[in-house]
């Protein structure tokens, strides 16, 4: 396979469903972990969305979403209460009908005792027309997929444990790897040197990034390449040119 | 002032730029803080997007989010080196020229020692025409206002700073007040009641969130209105609502 087929550069956009994470009330832990897990298997996450629960705003950032990525992952709103509307929203931002999915429902009469599967049980089992289910291997209620879009739940545990069903389904581009180099100078210390070594490795993508450190200013260096002789070559250079400004 | 003025409903969007968040290498602090903070001065955090360090996504983003609401904030890409491109985007955006700012350029000649205010530094006086600086605390190199638009440092001592300097220039709405109450049910036990209360309470917004401590299934029920009468009502019956089932 060439380095230039299209699989080469697979990408993914991520849309964080709930009024809990705008508010501030929950503090997401999805996002990291998702783009931890994206990369670590060779997808580049390449955008992130939070939107309120509304619908028109869930399918809006859908439908931006799906149309520029290879895939789309939802966390969040699939849950048993009346805020729970990512489901019905999936279907119309596919227009596609929803109703409450056989299969769906068997799960869920599996798993709860005889007589309490209730109306709002129920709910978790609406899915839409034409759509996958995901294991829920935590709580049982499933999450689902429809063309390249994966609704998943929000609850991390349980977004975690989806990511492992889903993720032997989806294609992977060639990894970024990466190397780190710190400096400890401020990052306009080596700015210079680094900007002409990314112009000379432009298969590279090095990115710089300062911290604080007890009031001092320190600098990481990330290098990112597809191809390990690049990525070392463009590594060496940064190690060169940090050892000049510490000198 | 009447309950109906514009002023009372007062939204924001946030931009976080950069790449080290969407591979994962950092984990992002600013969503939740800038979520808490807003929430807390009565201002409605309404949509976060996190895009990469590229110009055409940080335009069409910044475009976006300052058309749909009354203020857009920014973090990241303000620094000294060559990924370091939200200063240029922003101005993109606008239509206009960028440039040196004498007065960016005053702050750093104050702060580095003679001679050490290198090309690099002088990147960070950058500021698009027409802007007004924010004041950064920590390390000087200021961020900017642009119509409703304000650019702040991604390091969160910096932008945290940064937003204590923006927040008397901003105009709040009425602040959205809340209550928790705890369930010691999975949330689908109490889900028909919540939503029937809900429907009482249309001025009310009520959230419910599963838990899970241990592998067991819990729930919080977060009621939010801006009128305390309102509040009080609702949550009463959310009170009453989870004794029943727990009862």
């Amino acid at each position: 396979m060439s380095e230039a087929t299209p699989d080469t550069f697979v990408t993914a956009g991520f849309l964080v469903i709930g009024d809990e994470i705008l508010s501030g009330r929950t503090k997401d832990k999805n996002i990291g972990f998702l783009a931890d897990y994206l990369t670590a298997i060779g997808i580049d996450l390449k955008e992130v969305r939070v939107v309120p629960d509304e619908t028109d705003e869930i399918v809006a950032a859908v439908n931006a979403l799906r149309a520029k990525h290879t895939y789309v992952f939802t966390s969040g709103g699939i849950g048993p209460t009346h805020d729970d509307i990512t489901a019905d929203s999936i279907a119309a931002a596919f227009g596609v009908t929803i109703d409450i999915d056989p299969r769906a429902r068997a799960i869920l009469a599996a798993h709860y005792p005889e007589g309490q599967l209730t109306d709002a049980r129920l709910r978790m089992a609406r899915i839409p027309d034409g759509a996958d289910l995901i294991e829920n291997p935590v709580s049982k209620a499933p999450g689902f997929r429809i063309g390249n879009v994966h609704v998943m739940a929000g609850v991390p545990a349980i977004m975690q444990a989806m990511m492992d069903a889903i993720a032997p389904t989806l294609k992977t581009g060639k990894k970024l790897m990466s190397r780190t180099v710190d400096a400890d100078v401020p990052e306009s210390r080596v700015a210079d040197r680094i900007r002409a070594i990314q112009e000379n490795y432009p298969e590279t993508l090095i990115g710089s990034y300062p911290r604080t450190n007890d009031g001092r200013f320190t600098t990481q260096i990330v290098i990112r390449a597809r191809d390990e002789a690049q990525l070392e070559m463009a590594t060496s250079a940064v190690e060169t040119a940090v050892r000049e400004v510490t000198a």
